[in-house]
């Protein structure tokens, strides 16, 4: 990935990801792709040659629930992204529903956090687990509103799946009306 | 405008709206045009006849500061757009600095209403000045971060002035690298 802010998950033919599985969680699913690709936004040079079978816009932008004392707990305990040993990636998108977004700051802070314990939950599995968030609610033509980029080694996979089942299982979950499961292994050879 | 989320401030030769100013507040101003225009942003078909100086896109979203009590405070009291007597408008494109976006959510917050008072200075001028915020930070090739339009009626004019000049001498303000201040007056003769 660049430094860019904008990005695009495109399944299809081509990518440095193999993708072992597509999980269809709540609403509609994803179609069957071989592999994933993640691009800039901007870089359609790679479309006519390798036709893509569904490709998710998001963008990285500041963060909209965590406190300061949060942010620099988890700045401290974070690794950054293609680190040699995670191999193993997922993409999660995401759509909450209307009732969520109808919710003030507050309101979406307390379910988040106070409730559901969001970043408490995700702490445990630093630095294990790099993670990054696309929003992608406010690009025009997006179905999801948040892409979720999470990349692992092996020997973490157990640890992924239960912090992604803790997360299903929380308050802010029930506002979860569609979410897609796609985990994904590094192969550079077609990359 | 329409029920859609994303839209287009037009500035060129056509619009329901005559810009009576185009005033540059802090960094590159925006050309001069003699309409302003508003414009669902998928719709394309006057741009080749009515070529544009400028147009900015923006998307209705979540709020992202404003707590319940504040929320339902303000929709007590605001009044909506389109009021027969509300003939005058302003367009206030707004950026803010990467010092503003790399603080926190509790961070922001502080600044917006503990320091600033941003809701409560803004209460004060409801439901005369109609107001309504477009995002743009997180659409690829926007330059500004906000739009907020505004509509009120001439004898408001004064107040509207005195809101606009509060707000610029808050704390919030001092994160604001960019501003441009595009008053209009309706006029539906060439909408």
């Amino acid at each position: 990935m660049t430094r860019d802010r904008w990005f695009r998950f495109v399944g299809g033919e081509r990518g440095s990801w193999v993708i072992e599985s597509n999980t269809r969680v709540i609403g509609d699913p994803l179609a069957t792709a071989a592999r994933l690709d993640i691009r800039d936004e901007a870089d359609h040079s790679a479309d006519s040659a390798w036709p893509a079978a569904w490709a998710l816009r998001g963008v990285r932008s500041n963060e909209r629930y965590t406190t300061q004392a949060e942010h620099e707990r988890l700045a401290a305990s974070s690794a950054g992204l293609g680190r040699a040993e995670a191999t193993m990636g997922a993409l999660i998108p995401i759509r909450k529903s209307p009732a969520w977004w109808a919710l003030s700051q507050d309101q979406r802070r307390d379910v988040f956090e106070g409730q559901s314990r969001h970043i408490a939950a995700s702490m445990r599995y630093l630095p294990a687990v790099a993670r990054r968030l696309f929003h992608c609610r406010d690009i025009a033509g997006e179905t999801f509103d948040f892409l979720t980029w999470f990349e692992y080694a092996p020997e973490h996979a157990g640890a992924f799946d239960e912090l992604v089942a803790t997360l299903r299982a929380t308050a802010e979950w029930t506002y979860v009306d569609r979410e897609v499961d796609i985990r994904v292994r590094r192969d550079a050879r077609n990359g």
